[in-house]
């Protein structure tokens, strides 16, 4: 259970069985940064080219194909006081008749300066008729990450799939716990695309993206199958999936939810669609990327009492 | 400002140009009740057919095709002592390859008993693994209602549309205001399907299905002109899609709650691009019905400071 | 097997349980003409609002629930020498991010002249770079017919569903006979919104728009059931599916051929899934109106040698 | 314009920057082949793992982002006097409700005999109720082609993006010529998945998978910009669009045909909407892969009058 202080050299714009940047234990932490979507730095430093650069990745001793990969989030941290996000609702989300009228000419980004000690985002520079707006509390969270996909591909962290990616998940912050389906030796964990806080569904293509200080505990569970990443934030259980049309990855995430009740809790079909029926909760990811990301979950105080 | 005590003798299964079952003058209120889902009423009482009768519809003078229906929940509450659920998970939220072996043979209702003081429900025979499941507390909600569509069209209330209908928004419980566009004289508001409780998505098809005590206050906004239901629970303002797949009902709420900002609050779209792309929440409303629904919505306290 | 000349009077927006317009006995003929979708007739005459006018509904002696309808196009003629086209590709069927510089402010309806005698079609005024384009020949179909759906619903001429409805398929044309389901006394048959020629998909929102005169042969199928439209063009026995997304509409015509191959030819599955997988054609109905359409097909010679 | 006679040894199971199995000039043919889906070859022997094994890549010398690969089916034939087919259409194109009816548990594989000489398929153990379909006319097709993506990924054969992959379109056939977008340096040609026949959708899975020979010639446009593949199969030219749901499949394809014919035939969007609107085909490749493939085409015939 060592600790690792990982200072990355290079990054990948797509999550695939890359050379190892480092090698560790289950249950070791490592200590790292990432770069913004963009491939800036904490001092804004342009490191390398942008569309979510990846540090990692990082490769699980003992990890096998049909094991699972926990990743603990640690810490995940903005650390420079200006993020950036978009100007313009993508027009995916918006109604096709109405984005001729909505205007996307003079669309120029918007930065923000960040309170990284109070918690707080502020606009420099407000459009009109945001001048009252003020603070913004931050709720930090990682936009991309995942495992070496199987098949020996390389996926773009511009979208997503079962072994995670580009989900950009608000819920997906500090102190959470999220599972993905091992295919490859080692696992080859990826990191990447911070947010300082970003709305659901990532409607304007971004959050705001920020370079981050990341620390995060990797741990192999041998032997554990899943289809689709899984998380746990303390309060809830979770089951990500990940596809166009959001109605697909509703199925891929209720589906997993299913299985992580029947599997983990000894929980036939009936019981489990008895539950469900009347307590599962969905959230948004983004409907922004090319695969949409929808999280089934359900409390873990029901699922104790049981 | 009246209160009509209301007691309803026919029940409809479309909304549409009905014969009005009570006329109203803009800022009434109604006191009235409504069947369950299957058509049985608070002595169990096997009044209609089922398919989510409706009680109305309500002509509320002076509402004109341009306007909006607001209409107040004062009251929604479920008026016996049990409530019944599906017991099977719908196919259509499922992977279609894994619908082979969850089994649909057996599927039989399941029963609840209601506490109407406590506010509680308790499986009456649990199926195996739930016997822990104990007491859920109540979140008593309206799961369908809305005014008659445009161009004199009937619309099942199996479904859902501009006009409202069928949409299983677990957000739409007593104390919440929700607005309709009018598109006929008297606008002609509908109301039924009572759910004591349900899951987002209502996935096995039904709520905890009840028939309740209703009371609501109908009042004409002249000249408002809405494209897709509103509401406002206090905390947030709301807008309402229904379609299939989810992503257009994305692109509707979306597109409503974009209007809403521009109309109401005065924001051009570079800064409702800006505060969406941040703040925006999504809500899941029906992902089992033939329309979808999602509820795109903003938290006021952000609006009031600008 | 009365031939009906019938002259229409009144038109209807939806289809639905509204009053007979002529009473006919099962395996009568029915000769009549239909306004443009704008309410236009042969004479330029603007004879009712616009949307896909219908004419009828027509009631047919014997017809119940549960029964099917045919319905024999014997005859489908523009009847005047004028027809009209939208201008520009529907939002919808373009990527969204490409709407923005597709141009959609100034698009108004291009004339075609028709030559009745000849088949063909021509531009009045082509736009820049059509002058070339000449002849087109004229496939003269119905886009819009169907049977009163079920719960007493009346459903707008601008979308379809089981019942039929907006379809806009190319491939009902004169000679072929189209199967409806039947859930009310009479069936309660409507037609309108004639097309002189239409390219897949009406994608710019209409074919070439045109008043018609069509025959049509009404016989009542007892005690068959069907769950969407069918249809036999001497070549093809087809099934359509009526629904957005697209692949919804193509699980509906899948699955109705799947039963019209298993009750009509008595093939069980694996039969039907061997067949279909290497003869199953599907064409494109339209992709631009509420619900879209899909038309499942299967060579009839292939199932004669069964 | 050498003639390379190419002996494949090793095989990919992504499209994607793998080592050049061969270099060639632009202009070049290869002679060819491929084993089928499961990776068998023509004598049924089992040289690699299944999933639509790929014979290349092929680095076409000159080749750099930015350009078009042409790449002409000189010669698509099946090589061998088996093949093999699934034996239940998908669940995915089944009404979801329908599929726990259908019966999955006891599908096994169907097995043809191909007579290669007279051109035709027969059943080599009929399921019950298919002992009359006899000789099916074969009609050869490419599954799966394409070049490698951008941003270094490499994407699973089970799929399909702009860069070709998985489109199991049956009109890739012998004398087609398809035209690729070219994102990295050489272009890097992979070819496989060859079936002897299959319906349109491929929706048991597969066509009548069988090993191939191939020859096809490869030249590069240099500075020709395509985003989606195109094809000329010397009546229609197309365009393609895969991506789920079929819905977005219809505007890569429309978007990519538009694009088109503005560039290579000079026609503004209103002239492209006018000759579309009432001449644009749709073919549907398949409905059953991850992404699913829609082909929009014209004829050449009318752009020539132009």
């Amino acid at each position: 259970m060592s600790l690792h202080e990982f200072e990355p050299t290079t990054f990948h714009l797509s999550i695939g069985s890359h050379e190892p940047a480092l090698r560790v234990a289950s249950g070791d932490t490592v200590r790292t940064w990432c770069v913004d979507s963009s491939g800036y730095d904490r001092n804004g430093e342009d490191l390398t080219d942008g569309g979510n650069p990846m540090t990692g990745p990082f490769y699980v001793e003992g990890a096998e194909r049909g094991d699972t990969l926990s990743v603990r989030l640690d810490r995940v941290r903005p650390n420079r006081m200006r993020g950036v996000s978009g100007a313009r609702i993508a027009p995916n989300v918006l109604n096709p008749e109405f984005i001729p009228e909505f205007g996307y000419e003079a669309a120029r980004d918007v930065w923000w300066t960040l309170d990284l000690e109070g918690g707080t985002a502020r606009l420099e520079d407000p459009p009109e008729g945001l001048a009252g707006l003020g603070q913004l509390p931050l709720d930090p969270m990682v936009g991309c990450f995942g495992v070496a996909p199987e098949r020996g591909q390389a996926i773009s962290t511009a979208t997503s799939g079962p072994h995670g990616g580009n989900m950009d998940y608000p819920g997906f912050r500090e102190g959470v716990t999220v599972f993905f389906p091992v295919t490859v030796e080692g696992a080859l964990f990826h990191i990447g695309d911070g947010h300082a806080l970003q709305g659901d569904g990532e409607i304007v293509g971004t959050g705001i993206e920020v370079s981050m200080d990341v620390e995060f505990t990797l741990e192999v569970v041998k032997g554990k199958r899943i289809g689709w990443p899984r998380a746990d934030d303390g309060t809830f259980v979770m089951a990500v999936g990940n596809a166009r049309p959001v109605d697909q990855a509703v199925q891929h995430s209720t589906t997993e939810l299913v299985a992580l009740l029947h599997e983990d809790h000894g929980l036939d079909y009936p019981a489990v669609s008895t539950l469900l029926g009347q307590c599962i909760r969905y959230d948004v990811g983004n409907v922004f990327d090319p695969a949409y990301t929808i999280v089934a979950k359900v409390e873990k105080a029901l699922l104790e009492r049981l």
